[in-house]
Formats: structure tokens, C-alpha cells, sequence
């Protein structure tokens, strides 16, 4: 099969371990050495290293189908170090997938290309999701793992039935998600996910001995896993040790492979120099012949090239029959809409009548305690909603009854706990997006958005729609201090692109937030939400759905405006406090809600400009007052933090911090003057 | 020496097994139960679980003296799991912290009391740092140890020798960063380094089980630490495993202490509704008659009081050996300043001989490269820095000669390979900074600040300073595309109080910007710095540290001003070729070069109002505009960017995105008019 025979002693004996394996994975080497020289930019190392294991993977085990890349029954592929991005192009190029063509190749990491630095979810057909931030690979297969599984137990394994692979190396194993991803596999026992390791001993500062000497293995079996090792370059033993960890069920398994960094390259093989720099011409050249490649850059001959193809159809008869199946079941128009994110029928019911029984009977509650009155006929409606939290359920209230049933090892129910794991919560959740059919949703204290934080970012980036609800989201938290007190929070979230943060006031404000963020399948929502009771404020029954215009007047007092005190929140109360008295005192005052700045600043112009008005305007929020000079005119009109909290009471702290009516009032004045 | 016999037998068992032991920790006991049932906040369950552990270690082991708590060598005591915090307010009490009042431990929570809610770094002598974010005290620590270590070997073990004690909860192992923690000191073998895992089966949201069944025991010795198991109510068999623990000098060590939350408590023991809620009156009396404790509340009968102020000043005359053996050290000046913080003789002058360097033959440079350039001369001057990255030092340009010597289990070099690890990472430098004698700095890129924010943020709220190196500080980072370019950090990181952001634009301002940051010991300092080369534009030879104003003009075309071009950075260059084209066609035109907007909004008003004058401003910046209203009219005023980035070369980049001299120059155009 190899054209030529490797001229590399060592590569040859490799090679002879399955020649055909090896010939195969040349294909895949020879297009990311080409791909990186050709950008002057990239990885060759690890796709170098990695090729034979990827062979072997998609060759003989990884179900899909080049021709129907959105079947949804088909294996996931992860790329958990996603530097290594060559490889998976060049597989997906290989294989026969459209979109992935030689051009794109040749234009890897360039302007407008589909085949960026880092796979990104979105650009191809394949591209499962994006990688590249460490770690997070394995935490959102973790999800995709999670979501198979709670998928078939509803549809039955004729309908949901497959495996998510990834592939990753030493940093996403050192990096802490990792460690949460591979600690909640192993809790839940989640059989169908298979993680093959590329431990090349090499990391960007050198050798890995310079900062990492556990024994991974050891490590995961002591977290439950089924683990393995294997010689990486050996496509025999990869395909056994694939085949015992698809055998067994019952846990996650790891294979360790032993492996080359930039194996077939004489002078730069098993060294980090190989890492994340190009080959080179004269390098490229020298390894190709090492390996026995003859063919010209970017070219495949064609007899690989054929039988590549046949490995991207090779799921094709797998595909039909289920095809079948799906047709000719039951199940297939609810099956057909959860996976495309339709909402079902019923839904709106459920809202309109969860609105209307707020403006029957309005109530004073937390945000968080609304949320949670707004979740009980939400997830009622919807049975693709999938709660949980970071361990503080009792605090975030997350747990309704239609989701009162904990996900275990035994049984996946639609409440999942999952530890004190903020960062391996938010990026599980994003794979259980990026998998189809849930919507999932997790709590966690609104401070610990920090330790998530990349993982809301990859939502974002992304374009799904995970759902982030947030507790505790000021000082109001009390006397847990400020290590547990947001400030700078709500400011750091509305600053990442493509994310809507909401920050409702009231209960028909939480209703109308969670209608929004369960409708955006294509965005990621984040809703703030209070400890502390707050009034409704929102008494006047209608059917429109204000909290989506990210901004409006909730109270009027008096024609005109001498000033619009703007309010998020549990401070949206003490805005309209403040308001009554000015207006008492002869001034006009507009007092505009603001749930979601995002959602406001996508309002039509003269609608924008209406809200907020010509007069001084005052910002009221229990937060930083980063960013609010977007919409008054200096940090002087924000009455807000400009420090850390402290752990008190919390009236002593919205007191002390002269977060108060009476701070309003004396400003408002002074603005009026 | 227990006053009464424990009424409960379970009890009377437990407390048979060393029953003076019990009869301390019960003091410890009772004042959680008093102090969290006056705050009607709070959590009493582990405080009641961790007291006889707390006490073998304190009467036994750990090496303090309550009446000189600065002492140098004393051991460090961290309590990961900080909402344990009355544990430790009712040790420091015992022990006769002189400011851990009885007072204090009766106002737990409450406005001006330093009895947080969490141990806050900084409100009471004994608390070595800030903990609550799980997971980071653990971190923390192991930067504690490595900072004793390295001193150490500088000073020699008559001066430091020392241990670091954790006591954790199962919220620290979960954490990902616990993770980091373990296995960087596992890697390093820090010996002296010695866990008491709390391991009650109980978390939040239930029992472990819920979300957490791993052999934590096994998974740390898969990562080389040194592990035991006991009886965490066994005060003779704590007492063994502490000293088996501090025996194994090579590596870390774990204990592993089975113990039941809430422990006394009749009806709460063993249940998660004794973690984070009071006991109440009739829980608490019932509490106490079981564990044979009839005192009233807040008072300690006599005889145990003495007992525990024995054991306060049980450190003394160790302490006492101590200060003579550093009156008599050679290295008494030295190591004197070291610990003191202060800089030696010598500093000022390498900073102005590099400063004259630069001036003398300017230099177009990386801004990340002229951080390696400024690095040079102060790491040789300050023997107390120690750098470091997370896996990224060729990238990062951390390592320089006088730092050349990395730190290995063998020996503790000055250069830290801190794995892919960088929340670990922040952590540990953070505990490097609080154990003193060293300013410690690291490096990873600026987009994986989000993997490390909470630390951060630990810094500026504890108020020391660490110093972060972030690098690839834009979408100049070029081809490794969305995943890995910064757009709102450089928002986010402001939005932090207490943190300085530095992004120099030049040699002399990066220079400039490290001279703050080591000069900042009480603040800490991120300095954003790029991948791409930027001309010098600091030519005028002079000694004032203009980057310590936060801004101000660094050039002016013409006299007065048409517009006012603020820029950052690598965009501190475009906005000068951008006024140098502006006035060529007739404007004047001033350029402000911002470094630090902290720093610039602590200058006085009226530089602050010269600096940016009263023409029409225009910011550039490569990030997100979020934030930037505070200084110029409107996001439609600042050349930045509104969404993610891309995966293609820089110069295409920029381009693309408009961040480009001509965009400035339309921009003024239309504002001038």
C-alpha cells in the first residue's frame, strides 16, 4: 500500500506494524506538514504524531457518514487540543466532506478560509465544536456524553446509540477542567466516551518532565475510568484498545498512547520544536522521504485517496438504516423536533399563562425564587430542558418538579449534579448544546462566572444557546463577603461579544428573561439573579414580552422628564422609591428597567432614544460602574460600587455603601439643579 | 478535662480515644455554634467536623506564636475550605491573637468586624490569606511552600523551616484548580507541604455521592503525594498521621480524615443541613449536652482557656531561638529586607541605566519582547524575583539569564514551569507573594486571563503583588485565531478593582510599566503586552516615569487641538501616523499614549482634564469597546473591535477589522467637521 517504503529504519519498523494504517495516516501527516509550510504558521506536530490513532479511529470505528455530516445519530469527534487542527481538516478533507476542500487547505489559517488556527464550530461541516482553550474539549464531550445517554434512555437505542471520541494531549490534562471533566465522566460512569491521549512527553517549555510526572493513567482509574496504553504508531494495538474501550460499558475509558511528536521528522521528531512551528521546506522534505512519501505537496495518490473516500462512505448503510428506523417510528416528529430546537406546541400556552397568573396575584420574591416559580411550567413545557447546578441547588433553586429527577449512573434524569465544578459545568452544558436535543441550563453563584469564564465565552463564540443562571448577584448576597459578592461581574459579561446577560427586576421581568433565553438556541443567555426579595414591580397585565426590548419606562411620574433614573435588577425598586419621592417633591422623573443591555442596544434607534431621554439621567446598579458611561454621561451619575463589599447584613451593606433611594434622590437634585 | 461527659455515647467513644484533646476541641466547637447562631449566618458544620484535627494540630504541631504573629518562620496555617472561617477565628481566639477579641467572635459577619464571612487576608493577624473561591487556598499554599523552599535555599534552614498546613473540604478537590494545585506539587515534591482533607461525605447539594464517588487518596498518589487515611475524630491517630506526614520530606502529603459534619450535633451530624446554616438555640443546646459542654455561650471555663493559651505560646521560645540565630546570621540585612518588601540599593540605578539604553539606540520591539529586554537588567537587580509561565515562556519571553535556573524537585531555581496550568499558576504566585521574600511574575496569553481570573481578583482584593505577564495581547496575535485573541479582557481586567492594567506601547514604556509593577507591592500589576513588533516612540531622554501618570501626551502636531487620538499599545503608533497624515491636512491633532487607566484616574483633575483636553476624542484600542464611554463621547468614537476576531495574519487583521490609521483619520474628519 505506502508507495515507497519508509527510509527511516525506526519509521519502517512502525509502518510494518500495520502497513495499510500506515500508509493512510502518511496521507493525513503529508497534508499538515504541507498545510503549516504553506501558512508559515501552525502545529505539525501533534497532527504528525496523532495521524496514525486518528487512522485508525476513523477507519474502523468512528461511525458517520462524509455525505450526511448532521445525521444525528453519527459519532462525535472531538479535538480537545485543538492546535492540532490540521489533522482534523485534513481527515475531513480526506473522508470526502464537501465543504472541505483542497483550497481550503491550502489557504489553512488565512483570511475568509474555513479552516482557522484553532477548529472552530461553524466554519465546516464535521467541526463538531470549537477547541483550541485547553481542557475544554474533554469537558464539553462530557456533556455530548451526558446528552447521548439521556437521549436514548427517552428515544431508545434504535434512535440514539454512539460513542464521542476525543483525542487530546498532555494540557488538557494538566489544565484543572480537565480534571473536573474527567472526575464527572467517571462519577456518572458514562461508557460511550473514549479518550485517546497523545502522550508525546513533550510540551511547549520542552520535555513534560519540566512540569508534569503523574501517572495519568493511574490517576484516572483512581477517578473511575477504564484505562489502557499502547503504542501509538501501532495501528493494531489502537484498533484492540479502541475495540475493549467501545466493550466496555459501564465507564469512561482513556487510552494512553505512547507517541512521537512530530514523528517522521528526522531532526525535529520528539522535540518541541516541533510544536508550533513550521517544518520548513528543507525539513518537510526530509521527513516525507523518511516516511516514504513521494507525492507532491497537497497531493494524495490516488489508490489513498480512493480508499480514504471509502472510509467517508463507509457509514452510509448504517446512516440508511437508520434512516429507517427514525421513519419508521413513533417517536419521529417529536425525535425530528427536539433535535432541530423547535419549541413545541404548548409553549407559548405555558408562558401566557405563567404571565398571566403573575398579574393575577403579583408576588414579592428573589429573582432567584422567581426563576425558580418561572422554571416549574417552563421545564413543565419543555422536556429537552436539563437542569442543574454547581452544587448549590438549594441556593440557586434550579430543581423544579418536572426536573426532579437526579442524572446517575444508573439512570439519566434531567437534573444533573455537577460538584463544585463551575468551569466543567459551564463547558459540559455547551456540549450538551452542541449535541442537540436539550436545552440545557446551571446555576452557580454569579461571582464564580469567573472560574466559568471561558467556557461562557466559548458559548458565545460558538453561537448556541446555553443558558447560565447566576444567583446571588450583588452585595445582597450578605454577610458570605466579598469574596462572594460580585462587583465587577455584570460589567466583565456584558463585555464579551455575543452574550446576553440579563439582570431582571422582578418576577414578570425573570418570566419574561427565561422566554428569552430559552428561545435563543443560537445565543447563550446569563441571568442574574437576586438573594433578596424584591416587589413585583411589573403590575399591568399585556401580552408583549418588554424584558426582550432590553430597556423600558416602568414608571412615568409626572409629563416630561427632569431626569430617567435607569436600574437593573433588585435596584430597579429602589429607582422607583426614589422616583416617588422626587416626584413628591415637584420633579418629573422617567424610571427605565434595564434587564439586558445587549437586547436595548439592538432597539431601533428612535426607540432608544425615547427610552432613555433627553434629561440627566441617573444608573442605579449594586455592581461596578464599569461600562455605565455608555449610557450617562459619567461614573459621577452611577450610583454604584467602587470597591470590593464586605460581609454584613445586607441592608447595613446597600447602606453603607450608599446604594440607597436617598443617593438617588441627592443626585438627582444635583443633576436637576 | 472535659467538664461533663459527653451525653451521647457515640460521642463519649469518640472522645475516649483522647479526651483532653476533645475536651480543646469542643472549645472550638462551642464557639462556632455560639458565633454562627448570633450572626444567625454562617456555617457550623465543618468548624464542628475539623475541631479535634484542628486542635492535634495546633497543640502539637504547628509551629506559631500568638504573640508575634509576623514571625518569619512561623508555619503557615491555610483553611481552604474558608467558610470554615469560625474554625479559625475560634483558634486565633483560643491562642490569644491579641485582636481576636471575644468581641469579634460575637459580632461574626457584621459591618467592621474581622470576622468575615470568609477569612479575609489583612482584617486579623493568623490569617494568612484570603480563601473562599474553593480550591485556591490549596493553590495558594503550594506557592506558600515553594516560596519556603527557595528561601531556604538562599538563607539556609536556620533562618527558614517551615511547613504549610491545608485543611481542605471535597469543594477543593473538585475544583479544578485543586488539581493544578496537586499536581504541581506532587511534581515538585514539596514536602513540607501537609493536607488535612476533611472528607465528611456531605456537600451542598447532599451527599457526596450526589456528584463526587473518585479514591481521592489514589488519585493524589498517582500524583506522587504521600497519602493517609483516619479517624478524623481521633485525636492520637491525628497526631501520628501529622507526624508521618511532616517524616516524608519528598513529597507532599495528604491525610485523609473521615469525619462527620456537624459533629455533636443530635439531629444535624452527618447531614448537609448542618453546613451552611446555624444550628438555632434548641440544636445548639442539645448539641452541647451531647458533647458534654455546659458552659455558657461564649465563655470557656477556665481551665481549658489556660490550656489553650499555653498551647498559643507554645512557639515562643522556638521564636526566640530564632530571632538570635538571624541577630547573628550574616544574612540578617538581607534576608530583613527581603521579607520586608523593600527594594535593595541598586534598583534605581539598573532602571535608569536601562532606561538610558533605550534612549541612547531606540528600538523596535515586541512589547513582549521588550518586557525580556526590561526583565534582563531587574532580575538581575532583584534577587527576590521569581518568574515563571504557564507552558508558554518562549512565547511569553519570561525566562532571562538571571532567572535561567529552573526549579526542580532536586533544587529550587528562579524559574517556575508552572505546567498548562495557569488558575494554578496565578494562585500559587499569589502565595509566593504572601509567604514574602520574593515578587513573583508569570506569564500565559491575555486570552487565558479568563482561566485564571478568580486569582487575579484574589490579588486585588487581598492587596498584594503579584505580577501577571500576558501576553498576545490582541488580534495582532495573528493566525491562532478567535479562540486565542483577547477582545474583552482588557475591559474585564479593568473592571477589577484594585488591579493595575498596564498595556505600554513601546520599549521605554514597557520598561516603564515593569518598574511600577515591581515598586506595587501592595497592588498587583497585569502588564498586556503584544506578539507584533512596535516602533520606539519614547525618544526624549528623561527620568520621569511618564507610564505612572496613566497618560499622557505623547505628541502633539500643531498648537491647540482639533482632536484628541487616545490610544494603548500597539495602537499608540497608529494613532500617531494617523495625527502625523491629520496634520499634514491642516488639524492639530494631540496623542495620548494611556498605559493604565487606573493609574491616569488617580492622577489630579486638572491632569486629567489638560491630558485629555476639551476637542473631540477618539480612541484606539485592538479589544472591545466596552468601557471606553468613561473617556471619549461614544462607542462610535472608539477604532475597535465590536465582535470576535478571525484566524488569519495580523496585517489582514487590522485591516479587516478597520483598526487602521485611516479609520482614525475618518473619524476625525467627521468630528472636527
Amino acid at each position: 500500500m505506502p508507495l515507497d517504503s519508509p527510509k527511516d529504519p525506526a519509521i519502517a519498523a512502525k509502518a510494518a506494524l500495520d502497513p495499510e494504517n500506515f500508509a493512510l495516516a502518511n496521507c493525513v501527516r503529508a497534508l499538515a506538514i504541507d498545510a503549516v509550510n504553506a501558512a508559515n504558521s501552525g502545529h505539525p506536530g501533534a497532527p504528525m504524531g496523532m495521524a496514525d490513532a486518528a487512522t485508525v479511529l476513523f477507519r474502523n470505528h468512528l461511525k458517520f457518514d462524509a455525505a450526511n455530516p448532521d445525521w444525528p445519530d453519527r459519532d462525535r469527534f472531538v479535538l480537545s487540543n485543538g492546535h492540532a487542527s490540521m489533522l482534523q481538516y485534513a481527515l475531513l478533507h480526506l473522508t470526502g466532506y464537501a465543504d472541505m476542500t483542497i483550497d481550503q487547505l491550502r489557504n489553512f489559517r488565512q483570511w475568509g478560509a474555513i479552516t482557522a488556527g484553532h477548529p472552530e464550530y461553524g466554519h465546516a461541516k464535521g467541526i463538531e465544536l470549537t477547541t483550541g482553550p485547553l481542557g475544554q474539549g474533554l469537558a464539553m464531550a462530557v456533556g455530548m456524553a451526558l446528552a447521548e445517554r439521556g437521549l436514548a434512555a427517552e428515544f431508545g437505542s434504535d434512535l440514539v446509540d454512539h460513542h464521542v471520541y476525543v483525542m487530546l494531549g498532555d494540557g488538557c490534562l494538566q489544565e484543572g477542567i480537565g480534571q473536573e471533566a474527567i472526575s464527572l465522566a467517571g462519577h456518572l460512569g458514562l461508557g460511550k466516551l473514549v479518550v485517546l491521549y497523545d502522550d508525546n512527553s513533550i510540551t511547549i517549555d520542552g520535555p513534560t518532565s519540566v512540569s508534569f510526572s503523574e501517572d495519568v493513567p493511574a490517576r484516572l482509574a483512581a477517578c473511575g475510568w477504564h484505562v489502557q496504553s499502547c503504542d501509538g504508531h501501532d495501528g493494531r494495538a489502537l484498533d484492540a484498545a479502541i475495540a475493549a474501550a467501545k466493550a466496555e460499558t459501564g465507564k469512561p475509558s482513556l487510552i494512553a498512547m505512547k507517541t512521537v511528536i512530530g514523528f517522521g521528522s528526522p531532526n525535529k521528531a520528539g522535540s518541541y520544536a516541533v510544536h508550533g512551528s513550521p517544518l520548513g521546506a528543507d525539513e518537510a522534505a526530509l521527513t516525507k522521504e523518511a516516511l516514504g512519501w513521494s507525492a507532491a505537496p497537497f497531493e494524495i495518490p490516488a489508490e489513498l485517496a480512493r480508499e480514504w473516500r471509502q472510509i467517508g462512505a463507509r457509514g452510509a448503510a448504517a446512516r440508511e438504516a437508520w434512516e429507517a428506523r427514525l421513519a419508521a417510528s413513533a417517536d419521529r416528529a417529536e425525535f425530528t423536533r427536539r433535535l432541530s430546537g423547535d419549541l413545541p406546541a404548548g409553549y407559548d400556552a405555558a408562558v401566557t399563562a405563567a404571565r398571566e397568573a403573575l398579574f393575577a396575584a403579583p408576588k414579592k420574591a428573589a429573582t432567584r425564587k422567581a426563576s425558580q416559580m418561572a422554571l416549574e411550567p417552563l421545564t413543565e413545557a419543555l422536556p429537552e430542558m436539563i437542569g442543574g447546578s454547581a452544587d448549590l441547588t438549594g441556593s440557586n433553586l434550579t430543581r423544579v418538579k418536572a426536573v426532579d429527577s437526579q442524572y446517575t449512573r444508573e439512570a439519566p434524569g434531567r437534573y444533573i449534579g455537577y460538584g463544585v465544578r463551575e468551569f466543567g459545568m459551564a463547558a459540559a452544558m455547551n456540549g450538551i448544546a452542541l449535541h442537540g436535543g436539550f436545552i440545557p441550563y446551571g446555576g452557580t453563584f454569579l461571582v464564580f462566572s469567573d472560574y466559568a469564564r471561558n467556557a461562557i465565552r466559548l458559548s458565545a463564540l460558538m453561537g448556541i444557546g446555553t443558558i447560565y443562571v447566576m444567583t446571588h448577584d450583588s452585595i445582597g448576597l450578605g454577610e458570605d463577603g466579598p469574596t462572594h459578592q460580585p462587583i465587577e461581574h455584570l460589567a466583565s459579561l456584558r463585555a464579551i461579544p455575543g452574550l446576553t446577560v440579563l439582570r431582571p427586576a422582578d418576577t414578570v421581568e425573570t418570566l419574561e428573561a427565561w422566554d428569552i433565553a430559552v428561545r435563543n438556541r443560537k445565543v447563550p443567555s446569563l441571568l442574574a439573579l437576586s438573594r433578596q426579595d424584591v416587589p413585583q414591580l411589573r403590575l399591568e397585565a399585556g401580552d408583549e414580552n418588554l424584558t426582550a426590548r432590553g430597556a423600558y419606562v416602568i414608571r412615568q411620574f409626572g409629563e416630561g422628564r427632569d431626569v430617567t433614573l435607569i436600574a437593573t435588577g433588585t435596584e430597579v425598586a429602589i429607582a422607583v422609591q426614589a422616583a416617588e419621592t422626587l416626584h413628591a417633591e415637584g420633579m418629573t422623573v422617567a424610571v427605565v428597567s434595564m434587564p439586558s443591555w445587549e437586547l436595548f442596544d439592538a432597539q431601533p434607534e428612535d426607540y432608544r432614544r425615547a427610552t432613555l431621554g433627553d434629561a440627566p439621567r441617573i444608573a442605579i446598579e449594586a455592581a461596578g460602574k464599569f461600562g455605565w458611561t455608555r449610557y450617562v454621561a459619567s461614573e459621577d451619575d452611577v450610583i454604584g460600587m467602587t470597591g470590593f463589599g464586605a460581609s454584613a447584613p445586607i441592608d447595613r451593606l446597600y447602606r453603607e455603601f450608599g446604594i440607597t433611594a436617598d443617593a438617588v434622590i441627592a443626585r438627582a437634585k444635583a443633576l436637576a439643579g
